[in-house]
């Protein structure tokens, strides 16, 4: 039995601040409900205010902490704050783990922060998909900074960073050195950088690191003339914390004078639409196409065909559909 | 001018064991030469035979250390050993950086090795794509086993390591813990689990927390009673990668006697076709639909249109396609 949602009223709810509208719009997003259109449509008119901010990093540098000082530290401007917890899935962990869970509760009764786990589904373009249209419901809700939180070293993730208005990279001592931080590609998507857990032995080092990686990838780095920040943090002590919230203003400023807020805009306004496009075509493949891409496998596995004769099958069939 | 190669010639001289070849023929599948199609028809006859080992874990716990390793063990067995080393695209640092280079020369002077980094271009699925054709080369010029090394947190590096027969997942003592692991998802995609720098402080309680996570997760891991076993290393001595090589050994048996083999090299062709499929059709929507995709952008961008309607647009000019 279908289950019918009034979307507009929906919507209208989580624009007059309701919590719960938010959490069942963002669920009928990530379930790609059958209304997921409708859904879109009745948001899209109010979306575009939201400042994005983008948070990653290996694991272990202390994100989910540093993402609870950002929101204190906004809500203590009278901000609201939407957080999106971008986890790979996990039959593990079903997504976020306890301790996270447990550090956001600082927020859990503040009406003005809304928290929620993204599931990623285990597909490709999972993430670059969903996570989009999650913070066009937090956008649309009134919320004035979004904060998305990802793991963040692989292709994917680096896609969802990328949507952000102001991208912070978290390092932290004793994590693997700045050359480890250069390896998993994430210096050059860095508009800020920060160093957590700064009280630790080889803080220091690692800043020092850091700067000097920043200073051969200078040209390479988009908006050559922006000078990445390095921030030096304690989030569990909320030390350094202000000085975060003020580089992000300060790209903020730095990015509109420039041109470049726009142009960012419109790149990630272009990836979310080809995302879904991609995605749409991927759900063809797998599920209506299932019976033919088994054997083609098949032929593949075999050596009697090669993948891309394979392929070409595939979008033959796509392509004849009615 | 068109450079014209001559692919059955250089199919014909890769398997000669010629790495000139050899590296051409990646080269030609890394760049999407016009003559990818070409290349993946004359290998297709030669693959399948390849030993195919993903090696996977957090930036800083010693993949390059434990692949330069494997592949002195597996050599001392007399076998063919290639290397596929996939690191995010870097401006910074140009692929693999210099570390991983000098590690890895101990086995530059040895013909029955070819150690290669592979570029992913940052986009969607990009390793994903040219991973496997690379691997296809490897395989048709007669490697014995090929080891697939990548940094390993995100989705589409997870897509590449399901690519692999037997997966390795290492960890260090003070990288993050356990439960850093399973949130960065990759404890359900091991096979077989490394605690590399065993000889550091640390190391028994990881192990601990990694079979307590272990013993939380069982039924959910892919293949329900094979035991993912533990093997303690130290790469950088060699210490316990006799043991590493014993599991991998083991778990290819296991899944041979139990109908995984077969079932992971089918998901691996599907996995592959379908990759390319949804390359084929991504290229489509940047290049040829890349003005329509500007113009739909920007409407997203104001609020007019909302990002599925506009996807929905997108599909039906591709399907209008001659």
């Amino acid at each position: 039995m279908a289950r019918h949602v009034d979307v507009g009223d929906l919507v209208d709810r989580a624009r007059q601040r309701q919590p719960r509208a938010v959490a069942r719009l963002i669920s009928l997003v990530e379930d790609a409900s059958p209304q997921l259109r409708d859904v879109a449509a009745a948001l899209a008119p109010h979306t575009g205010r939201a400042q994005v901010v983008g948070l990653t990093g290996s694991p272990g540098v202390g994100k989910s902490t540093t993402t609870s000082a950002l929101v204190s530290a906004y809500r203590a401007r009278g901000l609201r704050v939407g957080v999106l917890a971008v986890d790979p899935s996990s039959p593990f962990s079903g997504g976020a783990l306890l301790g996270d869970r447990i550090r956001m509760q600082d927020h859990a009764t503040d009406p003005d922060v809304f928290i929620r786990s993204m599931a990623t589904r285990g597909h490709l373009g999972g993430m670059a998909w969903a996570t989009p249209q999650a913070l066009r419901v937090l956008d649309a809700a009134g919320f004035d900074v979004v904060l998305i939180e990802t793991v963040g070293v692989g292709q994917s993730e680096v896609d969802v960073v990328a949507l952000a208005d102001t991208t912070l990279v978290l390092l932290a001592p004793g994590m693997g050195d700045g050359i480890q931080a250069a390896k998993a590609g994430i210096l050059e998507i860095a508009d800020v950088f920060v160093v957590n857990k700064a009280d630790r032995d080889g803080a220091e080092t690692t800043v020092r690191e850091l700067k000097y990686m920043i200073s051969l990838g200078r040209r390479e780095v988009r908006g050559a003339s922006w000078r990445q920040p390095i921030c030096k943090t304690v989030a569990a002590r909320a030390e350094g914390v202000e000085e975060v919230v003020a580089a992000v203003a300060e790209h903020r400023r730095w990015t509109e004078s420039h041109g470049e807020f726009a142009e960012r805009r419109r790149h990630r306004a272009r990836t979310e639409v080809e995302a879904i496009a991609l995605e749409s075509l991927r759900a063809r493949l797998s599920a209506r196409h299932g019976e033919a891409l088994d054997g083609l496998a098949g032929k593949v596995m075999a050596g009697d065909l090669d993948p891309y004769a394979a392929a070409d099958s595939l979008i033959a069939d796509i392509k004849a559909e009615g």
